[in-house]
């Protein structure tokens, strides 16, 4: 796979070069699709309700993925990876749905996940002035930010006041545009079916991001409302037919996080200094995951959605890092921002955007000399616990909470505590031994990366060895307790004053120093950036026109493409895989760890039919957070479920290109076969063809 | 693993301050070997001819291990792990000796390794005063360094001709003793038998650096002079009552590299620089090699020895750097640094040694600022292809060899040209795939510590990515054919000029560079260091007496110690296990990789006396490099194979207790009693009991 990276990279950039534009690029926004493109290009021009009801048969994990419902009473579609982490949750010593998979046959065996919570976006609102007009030019890049967090504050407050719905303001464009986003909520959330974990992640970590594959990575959920199944009014119909070659096919999700409007010097920044550097956390957490794991079975299924996620990170960043060292990647950006730059020094209207790529230059100095700092501790990587992060959020919702809802830190804002509380009183499992591997670890490496003189490194340690206080906080601690949690919660700024719990301790030890490094990357670098953007953003629509897309903020998306195959190496590589390539696949490396079939997938090979399609690729534009998307036709059927990308598409965080770049699906026609043939799941599978529950 | 250290380390700790001396420390010099010591602790005194016949029947493995003649005929015992570079290279698709084992019913059937170089050390000269007279005191560093570099490099030639003996001057006391030490040299070296990989080191990276163990972490060999065994006169004789509870043991084997005598500011610099640099590339290695491993089989064979290694020194530095995360040990030697430099303040006579902490407190500063490029260029990490450690050894051959032996690069001195060549026509297999995996990473990682705009990087990347680039530096190279490298050597400073191959143009074009930056290490680190830790050595040997040891040099040294249990946790560790536990082990954990006994030990559990001793402890001060070092007992007889320390012990880079650390050994009673019951290679176990071939 490095290899096929390495040699394609420079062809397909040499690709993008010229047109600079591509057909079906684009994660486009529902109150602003891209239907001249649609209509021209295809021939689609569907009514405003078509786009409506795929918005609101749309899903978001807020565990960081997508869904969709797919049968009138709250059937949600997902990716086994995006339902990893609920089903880790459910499972515990001697049972374990990620190995084994799960099934309920009746609703009674339907089983609520632990701390889920499912959002369905409602409404779109433009408050791009209402927040503007609060950032004065004469203020400082402070009182700006601060201007700007209470606006957006109280727009979302007032929001949820009035509607009952979860309500976020959206920063688009970096800067340029800002929408509320109102959100309907579900925390009651069943897991009705996932197979076996090797079936999903077929392949393991050497054919992630690999084309062809062969994954079921499916997951299906239910949401309740009032102890039932929710009645939802808009869901997705199932195709029978699945997806043609070169159908043009759309995608509905959430797309995490792109840099595509980056300047040249943020993607330099990317290269030299913040890739690096999550490279470097990432390789060390691997290898300390595989460590713990390597300890036995039991130890192997605690780590393993910490170091699936971790691994999955790993190898993405690693593309997105050789695209950023390639120098045909940042000759087009080069290219790309003269271009724009040169626009607007001639454009006397644009006079004042002029200065915004100095500006965004400078700031990546603050940015470079403060990040590993605010890294360990407002990132927390320093103490790579649960149990902190519960104390954490403890400690600061006493600060937090007191104040006025304007003035609080933005994860604190009056429309997050509902979903706040919801995660701090969760049950999911604690596990004494994997807390402290990950503690020891990471205090570790705060000594080696702040220094061990640094003096709250001192006062962290206070005289011991970071393995030794490790093991004394977490022995003391009674945060695993969620009544404790709850007592501490309610008590407010008294109780947290007088609790003695070592971690509550330590996480007032660390926060004036935490929340200082916060405030010098918020008023130093993310305030001029936004003002900087604001003018690139401005530019941007005066010169190119406003049929254009934000990066990815995960947030749901639109995006299109066609089922197309595409050339690797010279080859030509089919657009779908079936059945029998897995069983092949499988033969081909002796049934052998990462390509072994789970022994159910091997009795019932009779009875499943080998040549029904397993996995396609599209041309559709996404990037993590998108798995688990929808990928529908025309008729807004789903012919698809999104899990992955293949290697030339890693590029896409930072450039979009069709030529040999492919978003991967799992078929709508190997879901329902797989459930009869291997599952038993035979009432599932009508209910998703039918769209009603058996 | 980890609880355990971090709950242990400060009462670990805590036990070696107070008395600061144990009886059982010491890697001794054959030269001078605790003789006082060991009359006055254990009442043993024996002759010259004890100490000398055991050195003379102690082997080094020039790959980095130690072994032992235990025949007449040229059989030399190591570990599996000592071996495993050479059973890799022995092993292709298909055949895996590392996996599968390998035993040699006649003589006939054993394997001449690949390129395995043994040597024995057969006499040590003083040469101290000759070395430090060149070394005057108005001399630069970059003169001083000279100087001494060249009066080695003329001692080493001079005794080679002499003697017809590899001829080493080895720095003793970081640079306050220089012996010559004489070698025979053995080249043809033939695999006799190793055991499954899987029972060598059963129990993998969890267990590693664990007790207690049941590894059989043995590998035989045998010495050929003239395509003969070669007749040998000194070999150790194998006791058949292996090692009893206390009894007092020896150890003589060749410890690679400690850090004991260093000053607090060096100890320093390796917890906030040097380690945290090594483990960010191990961690990126494991992780780079792990995924290379996951791609298949025949891939996971391939990078096996690597991947072994490299999580070894993982797991090794990782209980390395924690102690020196911890406040103790820095007190401890804080403590130990004053006393000796009040010492030196208050005695006239060593009034010029004064200074010494301080200089080497001032070369900590260009150390730091230098070891990243250092590394990168000089030390290969930018490089990381088996063909471009040929193509450098190439191009710098051709210059260096063509100076006088004086003023060439140390590793190019005329004593060093017999090794190098053995080593660079050597046929070990070469992986194109691997060597793609291995330089696209390094490259990559290349581009991230030196920075995309370094002007060298930029001449490496030629315009293309590191990927790119890699590939086509590898592609274009024809140095992996043994006939190509020979016919550059004999070619000299004329085929290299005119060579268009591209891994040697790459060597060339990073030369210069690499050689700078050594040079400043060299010049502005080393010398600085070397004269004051001569006079640190000085003033040490006048205050303390004579009675000591140097930090470890990989050369020959004698440790002892007694055959004692140990309490982790407040519960006692009996000194040993036996193959009953191995059993008792593996079905603890459903005979699950790592603990997963081959086939052929489940099959023949019942000819085997369970009741066998297998693995045990003693309080023998041993370090990385005393791998496959005999343990002896009084009568100098064979009762124990070297192959690890526990987790306790990993801090004995920087101070030896005896309070819980431990080695730890395969009992010389496993080893016929498996080559019986297990391989049926009764010839074997009868040629070390009796000391001759059957």
């Amino acid at each position: 796979m490095i290899q096929r990276l390495g040699m394609t990279l420079g062809i397909l950039l040499a690709g993008v070069l010229p047109s600079l534009a591509h057909a079906d690029e684009g994660m486009w926004l529902y109150n602003n699709p891209p239907k001249k493109i649609l209509k021209e290009k295809y021939g689609f021009d569907p009514p405003q309700s078509w786009y409506d009801h795929l918005q609101k048969s749309s899903v978001r994990f807020n565990t960081g993925g997508s869904g969709s419902f797919v049968s009138a009473d709250g059937l949600v579609m997902t990716n086994h990876h995006v339902g990893l982490s609920a089903l880790q949750k459910l499972s515990g010593k001697g049972k374990d749905y990620v190995k084994d998979g799960f099934y309920a046959k009746t609703l009674d065996d339907e089983v609520k996940a632990v701390d889920e919570e499912l959002n369905v976006l409602m409404e779109i609102v433009d408050v791009t002035d209402k927040v503007k007009a609060v950032v004065k030019a004469e203020m400082k890049p402070q009182e700006a930010f601060e201007a700007r967090r209470g606006v957006i504050a109280k727009i979302e407050a007032d929001s949820e006041k009035e509607t009952g719905l979860r309500s976020n303001v959206i920063t688009l464009y970096q800067g340029g545009q800002y929408h509320l986003y109102r959100f309907k909520r579900f925390t009651d959330v069943r897991l009705v079916f996932a197979p076996e974990q090797q079936i999903a992640f077929f392949g393991g970590d050497a054919d992630n991001f690999a084309y062809p594959r062969y994954d079921l990575d499916c997951c299906f959920f239910r949401v309740y409302e009032n102890g039932k199944p929710a009645k939802v009014e808009h869901f997705l119909k199932w195709s029978k037919d699945g997806a043609k070659e070169d159908e043009l096919v759309f995608v509905s999700g959430h797309p995490g996080h792109t840099d595509r409007l980056n300047t040249v010097s943020e993607l330099e920044y990317l290269r030299d200094i913040g890739y690096p550097f999550i490279m470097q956390r990432l390789n060390r957490l691997e290898v300390m995951l595989t460590v713990y794991s390597g300890r036995g079975e039991e130890y192997e299924r605690q780590a393993k959605d910490f170091l699936f996620s971790v691994a999955n990170s790993r190898k993405a960043r690693d593309g997105g890092l050789a695209g950023l060292q390639d120098p045909a990647l940042m000759k087009l950006k080069q290219a790309q921002e003269k271009k724009l730059r040169d626009a607007v020094a001639t454009n006397t209207d644009l006079k004042d955007c002029a200065d915004a790529w100095d500006i965004i230059a400078k700031v990546q100095k603050p940015r470079a000399a403060n990040i590993r700092r605010y890294q360990m501790l407002e990132g927390g990587s320093a103490f790579n616990s649960s149990l902190f992060g519960i104390a954490r959020t403890l400690v600061r919702a006493a600060d937090e909470f007191a104040k006025p809802n304007e003035k609080r830190l933005s994860e604190f804002g009056e429309s997050e505590k509902q979903s706040l509380q919801f995660k701090l009183f969760s049950k999911r499992p604690i596990y004494p031994e994997f807390e402290l591997a990950k503690l020891q670890d990471s205090m570790g490496w705060m000594c080696e990366i702040l220094g061990t003189k640094d003096p709250l490194v001192q006062k962290v340690l206070a005289g011991k060895s970071p393995r030794e206080r490790a093991a004394e906080l977490l022995n003391g601690s009674k945060l695993a307790d969620v009544a404790v949690r709850k007592k501490l919660f309610e008590g407010g700024a008294k109780a947290i004053a007088a609790s003695k719990d070592p971690m509550i301790l330590l996480a007032k030890l660390v926060d004036a120093d935490a929340r200082k490094v916060r405030a010098i990357l918020e008023n130093q670098v993310e305030e001029p950036k936004k003002q900087a953007y604001d003018k690139i953003a401005r530019a941007k629509f005066a010169i190119e026109g406003t049929d254009t897309y934000p990066d990815a903020t995960f947030t749901l998306r639109l995006s299109f493409g066609e089922c197309k195959a595409f050339v690797e190496d010279g080859k030509k590589i089919p657009y779908r895989t079936t059945f029998e390539g897995l069983y092949q696949k499988a033969k081909d490396n002796n049934n052998k760890a990462p390509f072994d079939i789970p022994p159910r997938w091997l009795e019932r090979k009779a009875k499943l039919n080998l040549k029904t399609p397993f996995n396609f690729v599209c041309t559709a534009d996404i990037i993590g957070g998108n798995s688990g998307s929808p990928v529908v036709n025309r008729k807004g059927e789903v012919v698809g479920l999104i899990f992955d990308g293949n290697i030339q598409s890693l590029v896409w965080d930072f450039v979009y290109s069709d030529e040999v770049g492919r978003s991967v699906s799992v078929s709508s026609e190997a879901m329902p076969e797989a459930m009869r043939a291997i599952f038993d799941a035979d009432a599932l599978a009508k209910e998703i063809e039918t769209g009603a529950r058996q």
